[in-house]
């Protein structure tokens, strides 16, 4: 079995955000399998995913300030700077976090740690409702 | 065909490992697939999962090092402290590194690079066991 | 539908280099395929795989700009040093950025976003030609 759809996020504010009830929300197929894979690609490149701790939401800022730290606006080195001092920094942790993401399907639920959540990782001050592709196989 | 397990790795201190051996012992299925994917993850928000150089012991001991020198421990902007000073950069840590893999199988093996090992990253002083969802499919 | 193969990208000097063309004319069969997925792995431990800004080559220079600071030659950590200044940095940079990702298919072609390009890596001075194993599969 294959399934295949785009969604579209809501907007967030730069930072780091918990979107498992969206990406469930829109995927109830899922019950029927009983094991199998959900792919996740972000089709952007200032802006990723990854999986994180779900409970506490200072571990979220701890994210953002951390990046915000290791990737700097207006290091010196930067060329590309025509589209913001957050541009060229947002490219770069899209590519230290990641756009694409394979999770686990077992007996209809995603199958991911207690502590693991799903995050969208907004690098932009505006970076608007976000596409994402989700390809579901399993039997 | 699908096929799914979960294991559970032997606790390990903090650091870099190699535990492709861990791995493809639990998972003698392979040996009848020609073409497929290993998919891994690890169910955990504080230790990841990579690959790299399966030879030299150094180079592990120097990804630790370069980790707790770029994902330091104590930065003053950290908020999430209340778990011990090893807890907020292990997040950190883990997103960085990834925490979900998948390997090509090829004639009934994993079809890894020469120097291709796959690691386990603890990133806690005392993570304890460690547990993985390996999903396989392929013909 | 399950297909694989291996193939070798043309030498590439240090730094980020758009892939696209290389691995799309390789691949003529995804045509055929309506949903499905790509999975690439590299199969080296100093050169890395991203999806990243396809137009402005200013951000892949900024790339390299970045990492080579934050991922720098001769830290005074580094014990793994008898390969060269640039081994080390490399072999830190790939688990960083990453070996292995999966694209979706979608009628016929990859379903990346407008500005997604897929970049090759090359953390080597003389990193030589790098072998992909490209795992096809869909419907």
């Amino acid at each position: 079995m294959w399934l295949q759809k785009q969604i579209n996020l809501s907007p967030k504010p730069r930072g780091f955000h918990l979107i498992d009830d969206e990406i469930i929300s829109s995927i109830p197929e899922i019950a029927d399998i009983k094991v199998g894979l959900l792919h996740i690609l972000i089709k952007h490149t200032s802006a990723s995913l990854t999986l994180n701790e779900n409970a506490d939401p200072t571990v979220r800022n701890d994210f953002e300030s951390h990046f915000d730290h290791f990737v700097p606006e207006g290091a010196p080195y930067y060329q590309h700077t025509y589209e913001g001092s957050d541009d060229m920094p947002a490219h770069i942790k899209s590519t230290i976090i990641g756009s694409n993401h394979t999770l686990p399907i077992t007996h209809g639920q995603l199958n991911l740690g207690t502590w693991q959540g799903i995050y969208l990782c907004e690098h932009r001050n505006n970076g608007g409702s976000r596409q994402l592709v989700l390809t579901i196989q399993g039997e």
